[in-house]
């Protein structure tokens, strides 16, 4: 049975942008199993499934309904053990959690705030509304303010890729010689961005962005199936 | 056969306090290995089993002689298949990568600055004068200069271990519920200054104390042999 994913969209249902999302999208596509994506807007968000989850990704697979962009991951290499694994053992399954809590801490911060406005305009109107609201209480503060970091934070948050920058020189993915689900938690923030924003976050001579160019590349392509926001 | 460890040390030869030879011993201790250590100033480390290394942590092990703390963990977990695991599995040989990258690039530069006087200290003459050299050209500046970054970036320097904080929400190792190589690496970098230096680097009720007690703990205590520099 094909598996349905809650993938948050704007007003462009065409246009899933969600950090989380792109990991499901990306750990199913690893997987090799077919899934139809639901459009969900943040609005919609309080009745997928029944209410079983504040946020998404949510996954239905069969019986199972799993929200939380890790434990989807978690589950699928339960669920799916003859398939290619997604955190190579348990070593991986509990240092992907330090890689997650990095991306969250380090790069989410900055990234959010930077992109805010451009993700605010790509709402429809009665989402925007909710967006404003709950981000201005969010950082305390409008949210023109907050994306004013978008120039002034752009060196601190190229230079906090300085860790995966100079893993780079040992190994082409966070996986070793081929991805494993810390790379898509990676990704996630930087596909965020790239198709909300197009505003330049990473310098084009980045080896972190020859790295994003290959993790867009994997599965088919899957993550250029929405271009960049122009 | 015993494993030998080459082990560095200032003038006390009672005091290993490099961070990269503590995640070795660390290393050693979890397999359940029994080792010697071989007490190593900077200047004895180019005579090392026939110069074999520029730097040290080097294991022997019979006929095996391993350089650098992360091939020697690798070569452990290789040769001692039977022996508890260092990194669970092929994912977690790739992600300690990152993880030990991220302890380099983020904690390294400010503890290494923040202690260079007291490492200096605890060198004998001969060694002294290397160390003073070595790392002004390093720097491109007085040691006495440097060391000055400790109070400046103390609060950086904490606000950098969020990702470690935050993920102790989740597990009490990195290696999960217990704890993997990667462990030992951030551990390698505390117990370094804990060691030489008596400034107060981690708050008594941050989280991250609490995580490195737990690793003190740890192999019958083999990290409180050495007692904290006072």
């Amino acid at each position: 049975m094909t598996i349905l994913l809650y993938d948050l969209v704007g007003h462009d249902q065409t246009r899933p942008y969600s950090p989380h999302c792109w990991k499901t999208a990306m750990s199913l596509a690893h997987k090799g199993l077919d899934f139809e994506t639901v459009p969900t807007t943040f609005l919609d968000v309080p009745a997928v499934e029944g209410g079983v989850s504040k946020t998404i990704p949510v996954i239905r697979d069969g019986n199972a309904v799993v929200a939380d962009s890790f434990q989807i991951a978690l589950y699928l290499d339960q669920a799916y053990p003859e398939r290619p694994t997604l955190f190579g053992g348990e070593g991986g399954e509990a240092m992907a959690r330090f890689i997650e809590r990095w991306s969250q801490m380090t790069l989410h911060p900055y990234l959010g705030a930077a992109a805010l406005m451009d993700i605010y305009r790509r709402q429809n109107e009665a989402n925007r509304a909710y967006f404003r609201e709950s981000r201005e209480a969010r950082f305390g503060k409008k949210l023109e303010d907050v994306a004013a970091v978008r120039e002034s934070g752009l060196a601190a948050f190229r230079a906090s890729l300085e860790p995966l920058r100079n893993m780079l020189t040992y190994q082409p993915f966070i996986g070793g010689d081929a991805p494993l689900y810390p790379d898509y938690i990676v990704f996630g923030a930087l596909q965020w961005v790239r198709v909300t924003s197009p505003f330049q976050y990473l310098a084009a001579d980045d080896p972190v962005s020859g790295w994003f160019e290959r993790c867009l590349d994997l599965h088919d392509g899957i993550g250029r199936t929405v271009d960049a926001a122009a």
